[in-house]
């Protein structure tokens, strides 16, 4: 890191003024060592360069030197130069940011007043924020069960960094590098809409997509059109805490209806919509979070004629689409006659690994547009290298060999885990084995659910306390725990840290 | 795309029912294609799959088979497959996203009636956008001139995408596939933490840093925590039309106040925070956008008096520090005693190239932590591989060194352009000369032009047509035009265009 501070900004010389032109070199030195611009121990300029820098002869720059390290503001180091003093003086630096200093080190004087600020805003928020992100604090070596991550050891990452390698290398590529549209680089939205028609029964065109940078992205940009502050929106109960939370975030009122083993309760949202303006429904079909159920057949029909009916907006959440055990997926809804209610999301991030940030969306042609519009004032654009090498292996088949064989191994994780939480701890944990996806819901009756997860840290386990699937006044007991991402042997070693927990718990 | 539509799924068998079972698949398979999820064209599965696929015996499904193509459902073509039908009997899709087919061509049976949704949507937005996201319309192979972008031909992509296959290479790679920290990744955060001290004298810690993708982001988290419907803005007029779109899409009051030569008008600035609360303040120091001028250190110092005095938050937008060719930077707020005021956001994407959308912010402690959840219910997370390479370049000197390249060759290139619109355009054109940045404010009193960017694009130069400069009520005659990406000879044309198309207007 060769730049350096502007020198000859900082030190400003007034030469119609009183004062010697040493000297205000010198106080300007001082005021900006106090105010923490210039840290302990930074190297100044050489007296031959700060010359240079400000215009001024060299005896100037050594007279204002010899006054600073008279007062100790610096030190002279032999053969090496000429550095701000470590142990400085006073100093009353820490109001901006709060000069404690930081993990990085090496700056950070230490504030000699109580810093008013002391890394605290001087200025109102009315954003506040007390859910977790997340409740699983991991610990280096321990085996983490996640909330139903794919297995980045099976991806082919090498064969998308080969692709990115060689897209780079075409003369076309350079295009790529440019400011691009906020909906996605061309070349991926024409190989996803043919994907996803081929794949999903969906019949759009590319004017009917955009690419996100996952389910979430897609979930806000699709609220924020449709919700203002008042909107009504149904979920499902329990559900997924970050929709739930970008719904509360615009403002919106979160109405919760049960969801059973057949997915969201029809009648429930029927009742809803024939008491109030239902602005937008949303929903999980594959597989309603946390609770894995499958959206019945049956039911995404009644919930069509019921937005048709009521001019209910509903977001599909399809994140689960491509990983099922036992059958087929269900075809979305998006598939059928929707009547323009349908606004499909979903993701490419499980299918290949969580950091590849690329999912889509599709819905109606002026509703794309608006939302790719939308997206610009949070994000200008998607990562056109990721975006065109993503759009390479669907292109050539590795998107869906990869998926093909993840399905083949998380089946047999699946069972294998289901196998073990039968068997080991039967007597603790209620759960239903689940059609697809990459995680277990299960239900701890009893079980303090905070101490087992702080009892397995100990033990080389690292699992969820509970919390983001328990939030305050809706205790369900709950877990919901990833098979996918452990193999068999790390699965056994789980569940038996979890056993012997349990033992010593009682 | 090896990957098929699930048959199994599509085809419903009642075996209690009185249809023969052979008739059940026909009549399943036809509803699939006046749903349009079956597509003209579409290779079906052949018999012996679709028997296996529906555990029934391979002359029912041919039973079934020649039922359809009796109807004239579907096609035999020797030798290849039996098909979906290219003439159909009659259809009723395009009642979903519209079934007008799209540019990626193939699926989409266009539909027979007029379809009721055909592309719209039928819901409720509340959200409408009538802003143009740009109006410079790009010709192949026309020179453009942008908003002040930066000449992506110089950047050394070479060596970052170097950067990122051998840090692929990596064992400790494979943790960054995995979701990661909203803030960003450590390894950045660090590095950048320190060069920012290192180069624009902040005194901050890694807790007082988060990584964007980009200065827009940034302003977008800043303002979603900082106001609220109703909340008041200052905004500098003519200012950037992304960042007041941002705010007033969060449905704050923007109240403009003039820009002259010096930045923002401070008098204006107090007058407002003495007559209502202003809950935030908005400047863009290097340098204000549209008009390029650069914000002086004296009204620097009043903002902050006046942010500490009002509790007003301040955004400092410095998306154009690295670039200045008559003098040095002036160091930010962010750098100085600001009293936990300053929420200090910037990029890195006109650093190297647009496309790899890496910015950062720094602010308080608890603002940095509230910013980084913020952003979760946004985009889980940055591009960790992106990030990981542009530390590695940061580290090793190599932004540095392309910056202070860029530096002379956009300092060469602002002198040749300025030089141009003197000599070639003097008697039409206004503008200042820069002292830094990528772009020139010019104002083109009396030119049409609408005329002008219209007339321009058939000679080969892509120029704003102004409207994203002058909105509705407040014609300036501006164009902001970018200098940097353009060499000597692309500006020579581009110039003699313009003067070419001036003199036919007259």
């Amino acid at each position: 890191m060769a730049q350096m501070l502007p020198f000859d900004r900082l030190i400003i010389i007034d030469r119609s003024g009183d004062t010697a032109v040493y000297l205000q070199i010198a106080n300007s030195i001082i005021h900006h060592i106090r105010m923490g611009v210039l840290r302990r121990g930074l190297q100044l300029p050489g007296t031959r360069e700060l010359a240079a820098l400000l215009g001024l002869n060299r005896n100037t720059i050594k007279a204002a030197l010899e006054e600073l390290q008279a007062q100790g503001w610096i030190e002279a180091v032999p053969r090496k130069g000429i550095f701000v003093a470590h142990d400085l003086p006073e100093v009353r630096v820490g109001r901006s940011f709060g000069g404690r200093g930081g993990a990085a080190g090496g700056f950070g004087v230490e504030g000699s007043e109580p810093a008013m600020a002391a890394g605290r805003a001087n200025f109102e928020m009315w954003y506040t924020d007390d859910d977790p992100i997340t409740d699983r604090k991991r610990h280096a070596g321990n085996i983490f069960i996640d909330d139903g991550f794919p297995d980045i050891r099976l991806a082919p990452m090498d064969l998308f960094l080969r692709e990115i390698r060689s897209l780079s290398g075409l003369p076309s590529f350079r295009q790529y590098m440019q400011y691009g549209s906020p909906a996605g680089t061309d070349f991926l939205l024409s190989t996803l809409t043919t994907y996803l028609n081929d794949t999903r029964g969906l019949h759009i065109g590319k004017q009917h997509l955009m690419i996100t940078r996952g389910v979430q992205m897609g979930t806000y940009l699709a609220a924020s059109l449709l919700l203002k502050p008042g909107s009504h929106v149904i979920v499902g109960e329990p559900g997924y805490a970050y929709a739930n939370k970008t719904f509360e975030k615009l403002g919106a009122v979160v109405n919760r209806v049960p969801v059973d083993e057949q997915g969201i309760d029809v009648s429930a949202v029927e009742a809803l919509c024939k008491r109030k303006k239902i602005a937008l429904l949303y929903v999980m079909p594959h597989h309603h979070s946390p609770t894995t159920v499958r959206l019945s057949p049956q039911r995404r029909i009644q919930l069509l004629e019921l937005a048709n009916r009521y001019r209910v907006a509903i977001i599909e959440d399809d994140y689960d689409y491509d990983f099922h055990y036992d059958s087929s997926p269900v075809l979305p809804m998006a598939s059928l006659d929707h009547y323009g209610n349908v606004i499909y999301v979903g993701t490419l991030s499980k299918t290949l690994v969580p950091a590849v940030r690329i999912g889509f969306m599709a819905g109606p042609e002026n509703f794309i547009q608006l939302a790719a519009r939308r997206r610009s004032i949070i994000d200008f654009q998607g990562d056109a290298f990721m975006e065109l090498a993503l759009a390479g292996l669907l292109r050539n088949g590795a998107v869906s060999r990869h998926i093909n064989k993840s399905v083949r191994i998380y089946h047999q994780r699946r069972d294998h885990f289901c196998g073990l939480l039968s068997d080991v701890l039967r007597d603790r944990v209620e759960f239903v084995r689940p059609e697809g996806g990459m995680a277990v819901w299960t239900r701890w009756e009893g079980v303090d659910l905070r101490a087992l997860s702080e009892a397995a840290a100990g033990k080389g386990l690292d699992i969820s306390d509970g919390t983001f699937y328990n939030p305050p006044g809706r205790n369900y007991f709950g877990l919901r725990l990833g098979f996918a991402s452990l193999d068999m042997s790390e699965q056994d070693k789980a569940v038996g840290v979890l056993r012997d927990c349990l033992k010593k718990m009682r």
